[in-house]
């Protein structure tokens, strides 16, 4: 590896210089290890993808495909002599197929691109994380992005029909289907996405999309408790109501993202639930009247159906920046928690338990419709007996969710930093068969090693 | 494996007489090769399932895990000297989470009895396969079976959620999750969906369901010709409308369904599109007429939105019919190819060439808004000299639909008739990525050998 020739990569576009790499090195998982890549590749086509794996098998170095490093777990972070493929170059959407509704893109288009692109042909790309205005489709399809459509529409996964690929054999090739159905081998395809570049490189992605949709209405909360909030949540689900959106924002987020946008939230309350209903006609009304009604029951002080387009569009603008907006404000640690919606309530009280008891600031935002929570773990810079104690909360909170019969990570992937935990999650036997996968489809073991499964001796 | 000790298979329910073993011999794909098991296994618990795999694991033993027989392909079929794993007692609904919107049921549940406890809980679950009266939900899971709602609703592997199975090392797992969302590690439950039993025998099953929906409308319309009913179809995708099924049968069908069972059907017309919608309200109104002039656009002789429930009833007990009443005729061979939706008709024009080239009577029936057809192949018993022709007939549409950019099975699976064609569809590099996840997952070899993916020295 020490010896891989870098200047025979068979690429146009490679990047070597030292202070030219420091950007590429990690993605915003700010507490996940880096190291130095060898080298930095910006592949133009396909076969110029397979050409650099060739090399990096011949070479037995480490490759690692990187979108807009968004990422919040560490996937897209460089080992000591690997080669990053950064897909900036290949952001083209190479084709919208309005009558069978799919797209056909590169693995560097931006999420919000596609979507603006799908709307001039009056269709929808619903997969919707809330990185959608930097964050690719690249990196969506490996970690299986979800966001705030996901309780309606479902998942990255649900919309992804084909990819082409570079193999664990250097071989270009295509999995999966662009017709509405198929069942002709493995579902590839789906193994692929969410494998956070472990088992091959996707060189080009299509997906479904769906019809645009009518007008949502917006129905928002304001709680005293994040638990009230939570119950909310439930009665909701109770009453049978499937929300477009259905989001948590507690009184620490909005208040980060008024300081920064001076968006003029109000932070009187200390949860805001912000639900959506895409339901059309009076049904639709019908529908986010009973959700408001499930909010006041649940102990809202104030529910109200917006009519105010502008109003509810700012609630949903800042539930977007409350990561950035927490950014600011020191080294951030972010959960990605999923409990099974009943559960929501009891786990945000067991995060509020651990927070007060390590005396260690927690916000929390989270898909609430779907029990995926971000409870975002703040630390002031430099103090490290905080840092400390923030593990412990990390840790603490993934065992709880365990415990409660949901998973680590409900939509940012494992990279790093979820690694210890999901091996805690999955247990012995099931991380067997996830090596046994890596294994048959990376042999050489070259594709983004180390992360999600660990690197075992042969 | 011929020395296997057949008397100390660890089960209680073991049948060994040559008599009883015939009706576990085949499933209803009539013209696939079968072998002789060296017995039949009811295993009444996964631990009773598990020490069976790990008996043939032992012993080198095939293990060809069977559910209702009603598969179409072969996937079930014994091959010599199996131990086929039938679940007939292992057929509960063990839960159903109205809170969390999940099913928990043993492999041997039958679908429409699934199907009918969600119903008194208020609950749905959608993947309806024309086989739901007699099929399981474990042999829907190994198809990855569909039906008539995919169409709007998706297939089996969108409502799979965890699986507790044995793997290829003899160890009973769970893959998968319970929650809304999560990614720790690779979809290993995606991945034996479909898989047809040849990566491990799944033991239970989670099932997301959806909450009850509202009376469908049905839209009917009669056409001259496959041509033409196909450019209806096309025509309601172009106008953006979802519609909850859209089915496509043809006169011989609908003849030999009211040979059989004297229903009173129409059979003025070659072909009948039956579309439904389940929008709620005045939207769904206004959507059933947009497809009722989509149909009449195309050129339907009669178009209309029913409103005689009976009536859409029995139309639609006539497609789910269609396979048994064309069986009594003679020896079926049933095709599932899945085209664009856009390449419908052109596809229903090349199935009539070919039909009418090798002279073999082709009845058509189709999920038609999936693009997914169902050219149901008829030769009359003992004629050799058609059988043969009816295979080129076989063959010649499975090429025709590979060239449109379709697949050989929509929803069937592959099992031994498909084999050769997912081949041409898929590859030697694909096909070799299946071979490695095959010994990966199954090293030993023992899961379903030659079904899906050839057996291969090692």
């Amino acid at each position: 590896m020490a010896n891989a020739p870098v200047d025979r990569i068979p690429a146009a576009k490679v990047i070597t210089d030292p202070a030219a790499l420091g950007r590429y090195q990690h993605d915003e998982a700010e507490w996940a290890p880096y190291g130095m890549p060898l080298a930095v590749v910006r592949p133009r086509s396909a076969e110029e993808v397979r050409d650099v794996v060739r090399f990096c098998l011949a070479h037995e170095v480490p490759v690692i495909a990187r979108g807009a490093g968004t990422g919040l777990s560490g996937g897209a972070n460089a080992v000591d002599g690997a080669v990053i493929l950064s897909f900036e170059d290949m952001n083209q959407v190479l084709r919208i197929d309005t009558d069978e509704r799919y797209a056909v893109v590169q693995p560097g288009v931006v999420n919000d691109d596609l979507r603006a692109a799908c709307a001039q042909q009056g269709l929808w790309y619903p997969p919707d994380p809330a990185s959608s205005p930097w964050s690719t489709i690249g990196g969506n399809v490996a970690t299986n992005a979800g966001g705030m459509c996901c309780v309606k529409y479902g998942v990255t996964r649900d919309y992804v029909l084909e990819l082409e690929m570079v193999n664990g054999r250097g071989e270009l090739v295509r999995v999966g289907r662009r017709t509405a159905k198929g069942v002709a081998g493995y579902d590839l395809a789906g193994l692929m996405v969410g494998s956070e570049g472990t088992l091959g490189v996707i060189t080009e992605i299509t997906v479904r999309l769906r019809p645009s949709r009518p007008l949502e209405r917006t129905v928002a909360g304001y709680f005293d408790s994040v638990v009230d909030a939570g119950a909310a949540v439930s009665a909701v689900t109770a009453a049978g109501i499937i929300p477009s959106a259905l989001e948590l924002v507690d009184r620490h987020c909005l208040a980060a993202v008024d300081a920064w946008k001076n968006m003029g939230l109000s932070a009187d309350a200390n949860v805001v639930l912000l639900g959506r209903i895409d339901t059309p006609g009076a049904e639709g009304d019908a529908e986010a009247e009973r959700m408001r009604e499930c909010f006041e029951k649940a102990g809202a002080g104030w529910a109200v159906v917006s009519t105010d387009q502008q109003e509810a569009d700012a609630l949903f603008q800042a539930r977007r920046l409350a990561y950035p907006a927490l950014e600011r404000l020191g080294p951030l640690l972010t959960e990605d928690v999923c409990v099974p919606r009943m559960a929501l309530p009891e786990m945000l009280r067991r995060i509020e338990e651990i927070s007060q008891r390590h005396d260690i600031h927690v916000a929390n935002v989270a898909h609430a419709g779907d029990g995926n929570l971000h409870p975002l773990i703040i630390t002031k810079a430099g103090d490290e007996a905080a840092k400390a104690r923030a593990q412990l909360v990390f840790d603490e909170i993934l065992d709880e969710a365990i415990a409660l019969g949901g998973t680590v990570t409900g939509e940012h992937g494992v990279g790093l930093l979820k690694m210890a935990g999901m091996d805690k999650e999955l247990g012995e036997a099931v991380l067997g068969m996830h090596h046994a996968v890596k294994s048959a489809l990376d042999p050489a073991g070259i594709f983004n090693p180390g992360k999600v499964v660990a690197v075992r001796q042969k």
